[in-house]
C-alpha cells in the first residue's frame, strides 16, 4: 500500500504575487505534490489554508501518513484547534515534513518548544546544500552537494533543539551557513525540517529538491498509530506485574479502607 | 558570585494532606531550598503558586540563574502568561530543573513539545536509581546506584524527546523502569528532568537526592543571557558579509525602485 | 529485492556445552537465521568463526546487506584483519546488529571507541524489556513490554557512547536495569545493539525476540555503499567551486612555482 | 585548584618549515599553552612527540586534567601503546581537545570508531566560524561569528559519529562548509573537536580561537576518575541486590555443586 502524503499549502502569495503565481501555476502545494508523485510508492494530495478546517479535518488526517507543511505569510491565521489536532496526530505517529518558512508555523514551534528563530535575507543568492550525513535515508541518491542558484538566505543560530541527526548544511553566497536538514521524533512521529523553498524562486522545480522530499516522506512514514501515548494511566497496585504490598502514606483514601 | 537558585513550589498538598505537612513542615520548596543551601556556591530562595504572579515576577526572574519546579495538583492554575515568561527566560539562558510530577507542568510540556505522559502507581514501592552516565556532571559524587525505599512508580514509555543524555534509569519493585534523569537544551537554557519526589514520601530528605539537585543546579547554570534568540532579524543585502548583488523576484517592492 | 542478512555465529558453546547444544541443535546462528526467515523481505544465511576467513570473505560481504553478530567465548580468536574488513564495510553502509555478549566483540568495541563494559550475573533470572521509544521502527508491532523468564543479567553502567536513540530498557529480577536496545550510525552504516541472548537459555526461540531481530534488519538496511568515505581527498585550488586565489604560506612547494 | 591542561605538540613542521617556525617560535604547543594561560583557572604545560614516551608518561597523565592534541605529519609515529594509554585515561574521565589535523590522529580515530575523513584544500582562504549553539559553554563570550582570513579548508562529509552537540559550523570562501566544533563523551571523558589550526597560518594568535580553547578546557574538565569503567565484573547471585534464586542451565559448573 502506498504512502499517503498530504501537502498543506498556505496558498496566499500564489494569489497575490505575480512571480509566485508564474513559478507555481498549480500552487506551491500542487507542485510539491507533483514532485512526490514521481515516487510510485507515494500518493500525494493537497489541502490549503482556505479549505474548511484548513483542509485538515479528522477524516483527512485519518487518511494521511505524512503531512508536508508550507506556510509563510499567514501562520497566525491557522486556528489553534487545528494546530493541536495536527500536533496530536504527529505524537501518535503521523510523519511531518516542515518546509522553509514553515519554521515559524505554529505547528513546528509547538513541536520544537523553541522560537525557531534565525536571520534572513531575500536577495536571490546562491545556496549550496552539502550532505553531511550521506548514509541517512533522506540523503539517498544525492550527490555530495547540490546548488540552488537563487534562494533566500537563512542564517544561524537556528534556535531549535539539537536534532537526532543533521543531514544537510547550507553554504550561502553572502557568507552565512545553516543546518538545512534536521530530523526529530516527537512522541511516535518523525519530523524533518528542510530549509529551501522561498516562493519567488523556482526551488520546487529542482530535481534534487524533489529527491529530498520523496526521501523524507519515505523516511517519515510510520504505519502504526500510538493512541496510548496520549494518556497517563494509573496502574493499580493490585495489577502490578511483580507482586508488591502497598506501603506508606497516600494522597487519596485507600480504596479498600 | 554564587548561583541564584529559585525553588518554585506549588504548595497545595502541604496545606491539605497531613502526611505531606508532616514530611515537609517548611513546605516542599523550603526543604528543597535547604538541600541546595548545603552547597556554598548556591544561594536558594523560594516562591509559590500563591504569591503574586506565582512569585515569578520579572524582577524575581532577573535575579534567578536556575529555576527548580515542583508542581502536581494545580498545574492548570498556573497562568499562561507566567508560563510564557518562564519559557522565554529559559530560551535566553536561565536553567530549569523539573521535578517529579512537574513532568505534567505547563512549563515542561511547552518546552518539550510532547505530552510528557507515562504510567504511574502510588504504592510506596522501592525505587533504585542507577547511574548510567557516571561521567556526567549531574552524577558527580554518586555511588553506582541509590535507593528510595518508598516512592511513587513512573513507568515507560515517557513521551519526551530523546534527551541530549540519559543520566539515570530507575528500577521499580513492581516491575517497571523509567529514564529518571534526562538533559535538554532549549534555546540557550539547560533543562534537567529528575523523576523522584512524591509528596507523601520523605524523598527530599534523602542525601543522594540532595546531591543530585545540587549537581544539577551547578550544571544548568549559564551566566549569559541571549536576548537575540528571541528575534528573527532581516540582514539587508547591503550589509551582507560577503558582497553580493541582489537577483531574482522579491515578495516586496525593491526598496530602491 | 529482499534484504540479504548474514548471521555470524561463534559456534563454540554449541559444541562444548550440552545445554547450548540442546537449545540450539542447528547452532545459535541457525536459529537466528530461522527467526529472520519468517520475514519474506529477508533472505538469511549463516557463517561461523570456524569457516575460512571466519566466513567473512570479501565475496560474502559483497553479498551482505546486514550482518548479525553473536560471539562470546572466542572474541580474541577473530583475526584483526577480518575485524577491520567488517568495520570498513559498516562505514560504507552495511548494517550491523550486535547481539548480547557481542558487546565485547572486537568489531563492536572498535566501532564504539569505548570498552563497552557492564556488570553481569548468570542466574537465570527474569528480564522484562520495556519499549521506551514506541515509534521507532525497531519497536514495530511490539507490546509495551515483553519478558524473558530466564536470562543473564547485564547491569549499568554500559560504557558505550550516548546512542542516537534508546529503544529498549530492561528490568532485572535481581535489581538492575540496562539500556537493551541502542542505535548508532558509524560512517554510513546503521548499528543496533540488542541485549538478550545468553546461550544456555531459549531466548532465540522467543517470538518477541524474533520480531525485534526482523525489525532491526529492516531498519539497518541501506542499499547504498559509500566508498568515498574511506578517503580524504585534496580539492585543488584550481577546482574550487567558488573561484578563489591562493594566498599565504604552504607546507609544500607550490605546484606551479 | 586550577585545571591542569597538557598541550601535546607534534613539533615536526616547526623544525622543518620556515613559515611554521616564524609563526610559532615557541612551537605550536607553546603558543597554544600561552593562550590557555590567559585563564587564571588553567595551568598549562607542554609535551611533544620527541619526548620520552611522547611526553605522555603515566606520571604526566596523572597530573593532567585535560589533554590538547595537535598533530599532522607524524600521526603514524605515535606508538600504539601510548595511544591506548591516552584512550584509557579519557574513558576514565580525562578531558581531550582535538585540534585541526588531529582529526586523523590515532587517538581521535580510536575514540570515534570512524575514519574521520573529510576533503581539504591548502589555499589560505577565508573561514567564517558561526556559533550555532550560543548557549553551549564552549561558545561563552563569543560573537555570532568570527573570521580567520587565511585557513586551510576542510569540507564535509566529516565521517565522525553524530555529536552530542554541534557548537560551530564553518563557511569557506571556496564554497564548502564544515561542522567545526563537535562535542562527545566516551566513557567518562569529555571530548571536543575544534577545526581551525593549520600550521602555516597564524590561527593560534587569534583572540577568538584562544577564547574557544579556554572555554573548551573548562568544559572538558572532570575532577573524577572512573577506574571501574575499565572492568566487567561478575555480580554473584548470592550478592544480588534483590534476593533471587538461581535457575536454568549455566555455562560453568555451579560453584556450590
Amino acid at each position: 500500500m502506498p504512502i499517503r502524503a498530504t501537502v498543506w499549502g498556505e496558498n496566499v502569495h500564489e494569489q497575490k504575487n505575480k512571480f509566485v503565481a508564474e513559478n507555481y501555476p498549480k500552487g506551491m502545494h500542487g507542485q510539491i505534490a507533483a514532485l512526490l508523485s514521481e515516487d510510485k510508492n507515494i500518493v500525494a494530495s493537497t489541502v490549503t489554508l482556505q479549505d474548511v478546517e484548513h483542509g485538515l479535518t479528522e477524516k483527512k488526517l485519518d487518511e494521511t501518513d505524512v503531512l508536508l507543511w508550507w506556510g509563510h505569510a499567514a501562520h497566525k491565521d491557522v486556528e489553534d484547534a487545528i494546530v493541536e489536532r495536527v500536533v496530536e496526530r504527529v505524537w501518535q505517529g503521523m510523519g511531518l515534513i516542515v518546509l522553509h518558512s514553515g519554521h515559524h508555523s505554529k505547528v513546528f514551534k509547538r513541536l520544537m518548544g523553541t522560537p525557531a528563530n534565525l536571520h534572513w535575507r531575500e536577495a536571490g543568492e546562491r545556496e549550496r546544500i552539502w550532505v553531511v550525513n550521506p548514509g541517512h535515508p533522506i540523503a539517498k541518491g544525492l550527490p555530495p552537494y547540490f546548488e540552488l542558484e537563487t534562494e533566500e538566505m537563512y542564517g544561524e543560530p537556528f534556535s531549535v533543539p539539537e536534532p537526532l541527526e543533521t543531514v544537510f548544511v547550507s553554504w550561502f553566497q553572502g557568507g552565512e551557513v545553516f543546518r538545512s536538514g534536521l530530523t526529530y521524533r516527537r512522541g511516535a512521529g518523525n519530523i524533518f525540517y528542510f530549509r529551501p523553498g522561498h516562493e519567488t524562486y523556482p526551488t520546487y522545480h529542482d530535481k534534487m529538491v524533489g529527491q529530498v522530499l520523496r526521501n523524507s516522506v519515505n523516511w517519515a512514514f510510520n504505519a502504526e498509530r500510538h493512541a496510548h501515548l496520549m494518556k497517563a494511566p494509573n496502574t493499580p497496585v493490585e495489577k502490578a506485574i511483580e507482586p508488591i504490598v502497598e506501603r506508606g502514606a497516600k494522597l487519596t483514601h485507600h480504596p479498600k479502607s
